[in-house]
């Protein structure tokens, strides 16, 4: 399940951000669900599958479970903090430390030693260490009396305080979620690494077979898979909980568990909230992305390092670009805007039918719809009102808001800027990572072009923009002017604070000071408009689902942690049935199938292989557990809890499961533990790190 | 593509047979359409693909293919009468010339040598040898002033006088074709050979690996291939055209050519017509299926040998209800039915805006739609008065039949009873082929039942069935009095004519005497008031394309010899692509995927072959040729006239072919020439046959 489509376009996503997750509505069935560590469906597992976990088994796979910053998750699978998780969420980090001159996302990477692992720029690993209920504390910020928008700004100012406190107190990453679209708020405290090091990666074309045409489909033959350490005081972190490793792997009929951190899903927006995604939201996220892509592989086109600079936007768009239009694609289906109009039609004669809840949830819906209406006429400038680009813009932006908000007492800060957030920021902020200024500038470039487009050249925010230049002549100007590429200066502006910023004459922080009150503006009026009156009516309807359903549910994802489980099976597709797993044979079948022709070429030490593998080993293999992205890089766990697989994707009916769940066809796709020790030691011969993992 | 739907139930394609086909509405598209041979579509290959064949090379294809009564295509591969066809078309053969002791549908066959090669017990494979045009001499035997019954008589009279005296003249089989709906009609003059030996056969799980799972689906990894010898004057027949084989066979992008007998398709039945189809014909056609299928399976669950013998009638049901399930899926599905009503509304809009059309044609579509409305009472007695079971009533309608029609002038008996269908017929009706009581039983009880079910215990057609007794009883009885088992006892009967026959006190020959009044009834209803009204509109419907469009298309496909063309080239699938091809990797792959699981358990000898095997030899492959059930043995050939594959199935998005054709997805699929080259050398050691169609 491919995960960096957020990253990719930060702004168009809002609307989901701010309209909070609903509960759901009706009674479970089938293997559906992405649980919270708090309150698994240990019924549903005794009744259906007679298993019934220890706390300490709960606990084990909690503390062995890892959250990555670049949005995927991943398990500890040896005790020296050997880390395993997807190639694709360990391809940011690929890109990052590869040169012109060492592709390892082209080649892939094997450290034989300790000292050859290789220090990654900025990736941070989380592990959930201890959740807390604190709803009533949050609660009883609000006062009564207080307005909608006040009540709005007191409830985040308590959110923020319980997380500095907690901070401070334990030294732990503190984050409020809210479940249940705030139903309920947890206290989440997490163990940060942030030295971590790379230790083995295939080749993409080994991870990643069949490229964009085979992602998201089933049957499938991906290697996806990557391996990172994380180090605690420049030495390998002894870690007490990791996954020992399944003798066989995934077998046909198995009960297995996913622990990971889906990232959001939809199910259960009210009416008009999807129909606004589906007539508004959706068709201009497509239309951002196939521009930006457009781009991208335009600047591909130039030459050897241009593709391999571009290698993994191209990847991140492509992605969600197939699952938005996946997604699009299923809101459209006959019956779709039908089914959930008489499913909310009928929990709203629920609450119709009883005075109590009719008076203290009915209006949920209603103050919903107005506030959609009322964000109509500005949904362009949220759209498109940004700076265009991948990095360099929001660096500027970043910094500037930074040295702003932190003279602000906590509580009154944008998100993203309190206390407890700002060691994470600061440590993606000062990231060494490179940044390529060809690739910038044709992405500012054409960017401005289609802000001109869709917002006028009067719009006072493309006006700033473009400071009366030509697209090209302002992206010229604003790379001409800055030094932003390079971190130190990045942290000098930091920690120089605002007198710094406002002297500073790189072009990109004179921009984002320029626009950081029409940004501000946007911000503000969002939270009085939207969120204020959104995010209690979504509170009522979660209140109204805890009142007639209880809380035999799970809440909708918000990329913490949660188990999902299901059975290893195939599904019928296309007229027959797709096998629950694959093989070697069937990569080799797919490439030949192709002539061998990208993005179906064999890899060449793959080819090299074949005699000494066995090609009947499985590959990958799909179960029908609850996932979505955010849970790429999950291992997939046995009842003894140990590692049978390694998700990485959904099929291609899984996209609905953004809005529901169905177990006739939605299927989680893994890759089957026995190709990772067959693909290591026969294709990779990376014996010592196989020996690591299997624990001898 | 499967063709013996057909056979298993021939009253319930009553509605199809007897409402004509009708031409194209609109200009082709893509690689579209069924040519026959007179009329090929030379200008599109010329535009499309600078292809012009000689009248040389498309006399060649003719003549060099072949059709089987079996429902199937075939063409001669080398000068001694070497014809490569299906095994699921040698399948009905294969059952008959296999015993208890000699399963050659499970076991295969080879013949090493000319003495091993094994009689087929009642083939008849038909070469095309000659077309005229005999519209005109049709045409003029409606004379002004006759009504609509007496047209129908008289063109029925000059259609078996025009094959009798070409039968008499040329010695050849004279078949009258309606193409067009009656538009056109063709003599049809085809050499026979019914001495016919089974040369070559695989396992049917070779064949037909993945099963009714897999069967109308692609990828698909099927060795569907069988091999025959005609023989004439007890020696193989010499043939001058046969098709050489392509050193190489198909490959992308190619331009590929299939030459056979597309059986029947539906592509301009009226609206009235189809929305009947969905309501009714296949519904009820689906239930009769199930029925049939659940009790041929509970008879093969008695032993070995029930289920070798209800081997050929369970694949034929279970292809027949995945045909029918799929093309009634496709009716069904959203707007099918609008885009049909649209189309139609168009056409006739334009026959309305010409005066003199509107007079000749306007009223056809209302003529077919009172003649549906008059058929929908007796609709279930078409269905299902029928003497139930495979064989045994049928012959004895037959044989009562026979004896009765031969003694009217021809042009008065019931069509199959004409001089010119005598031999074709006497041949199937004196086969040798075992008949299995058991299997008859099982049907007879069960069709009984369920025709008390529906048409009631009252319904006199069921009361003489049943004479009676109990389902149970009435089928033992029956069993208990015949001998028509014997095909000796039939040749008596036939030969002994009407008073041998009157005579006969087999009790399946009494049962057909007392039932044939009932049908004799319903067939001079149906062609008095159906045929005589449906036949003439269906004609005016054709005359009016021709007005409209001119000749630029192709008739609905009528099991007569057709050339389609098209691209080798994947496709659109399950959110990826499908490949051109698959290979022999993915036969091992699938096999593994389903660990070894029926109906993908690998055959013994292919996975003992598995060292000797080029693994990435193509096996399947796919081409955008436009054909139906009825194709299946066809070659595809290369514009050299080389075979390059081998027909046998269509994927599950060709379904909707019935109906129209699109060729985003809709394809042919064919076993790779290579694939049988591979096979019958490496796996089958049958290298003597390998050099005669390599022609060394």
């Amino acid at each position: 399940m491919k995960k960096n489509q957020k990253k990719v376009l930060p702004g168009i996503l809002f609307l989901a951000a701010a309209t909070f997750m609903l509960v759901l509505a009706s009674p479970l069935t089938a293997d559906e669900g992405m649980w919270t560590l708090d309150n698994p469906p240990v019924k549903q597992w005794k009744e259906k599958y007679g298993f019934e976990p220890t706390q300490a088994w709960l606990d084990h796979i909690r503390l062995a479970s890892v959250r990555s910053n670049d949005g995927g998750s991943g398990s500890f699978v040896s005790p020296n903090g050997l880390v395993l998780t997807n190639h694709h969420v360990a391809l940011g980090q690929l890109q990052k430390v590869s040169t012109a001159e060492k592709n390892y996302v082209a080649n892939g990477f094997y450290a034989a030693t300790a000292a050859e692992e290789l220090p990654c720029p900025d990736l941070e690993l989380n592990v959930l260490i201890s959740m807390e209920n604190v709803t009533a504390r949050i609660n009883a910020a609000v006062k009564p009396g207080m307005d909608a928008i006040k009540a709005n700004k007191a409830k985040k100012a308590v959110i923020a305080a319980i997380e500095r406190k907690s901070l401070k107190k334990t030294g732990l990453r503190s984050d409020v979620v809210a479940l249940y679209q705030g139903g309920e708020y947890w206290l989440y405290r997490y163990k940060k690494y942030t030295d971590v090091k790379l230790v083995f990666a295939p080749e993409q074309q080994a991870a990643f077979f069949g490229g964009d045409s085979d992602n998201f489909t089933y049957p499938r033959h991906d290697l996806d898979m990557a391996l990172f350490r994380a180090y605690e005081k420049g030495k390998p972190a002894h870690v007490k909980h990791y996954l020992k490793w399944s003798a066989n792997g995934a077998a046909d009929g198995e009960l297995v568990f996913i622990s990971g951190n889906p990232g959001s899903t939809n199910r259960l927006l009210t009416l008009t909230q999807l129909q606004f995604q589906r007539e508004f939201t959706y068709p201009v996220r497509l239309k951002l992305m196939k521009r930006m892509l457009a781009v991208a592989k335009k600047y591909a086109m130039q030459g050897m390092e241009q593709a391999r600079q571009a290698a993994g936007i191209i990847f991140g768009i492509e992605n969600g670009l197939k699952v938005s239009s996946g997604e699009l694609d299923g809101m459209k289906a006959p019956g779709f805007m039908e089914k959930k109009a008489a499913s909310e039609a009928e929990f709203r004669k629920m609450i119709e039918s009883n005075p109590k809840w009719k008076d203290a949830y009915a209006d949920a819906w209603d103050q919903i719809a107005q506030a959609i209406e009322k964000l109509k006429p500005r949904q362009s400038e949220f759209t498109f009102r940004r700076v265009p680009g991948l990095r360099l813009g929001r660096i500027a932006q970043q910094i500037v808001r930074y040295v702003a908000e932190i003279r602000k007492p906590d509580g009154q800060r944008l998100q993203g800027y309190h206390d407890s957030q700002l060691e994470s920021l600061r440590f993606r902020l000062f990231s060494p990572a490179p940044i390529y200024l060809g690739l910038e500038e044709a992405l500012l470039i054409d960017g401005m072009k289609q802000e001109i487009e869709e917002l006028g050249a009067d719009d006072p925010f493309v006006k700033i923009l473009l400071d009366g230049k030509t697209p090209e002549e302002a992206a010229k100007a604003l790379l001409a002017g800055t030094q932003l590429t390079d971190p130190a200066l990045r942290r000098k502006l930091v920690d120089g604070g605002e007198a710094a910023v406002a002297k500073c004459n790189d072009s990109f922080i004179v921009l984002a000071r320029k626009l950081d009150p029409i940004m501000r503006e946007m911000i503000k009026w969002q939270e009085d408009n939207i969120e204020s009156i959104v995010r209690p009516a979504g509170e009522k309807i979660g209140q109204a689902r805890f009142a007639i359903y209880g809380k035999n549910a799970y809440p909708d994802a918000t990329f913490t942690l949660r188990l999902s489980y299901g059975t290893v099976m195939g599904y019928p597709m296309n007229g027959t049935i797709a096998p629950y797993k694959t093989t070697f044979y069937g990569l080799f079948d797919r490439a030949a199938s192709f002539d061998n022709k990208p993005p179906f070429n064999l890899p060449r030490r793959v080819a090299a292989a074949r005699d000494k593998l066995d090609l009947s080993t499985p590959l990958n293999f799909v179960c029908s557990g609850d996932i979505i992205g955010g849970n790429s890089g999950s291992p997939v766990i046995n009842k003894a809890g140990e590692v049978v697989g390694l998700v990485f994707d959904g099929n291609i009916e899984s996209f609905v499961g953004r809005f529901f769940y169905d177990d006739t066809a939605n299927r989680t796709v893994s890759v089957h533990s026995a190709a990772i020790i067959e693909a290591m030691k026969n294709i990779y011969g990376a014996e010592k790190l196989v020996q690591e993992i299997l624990g001898k």
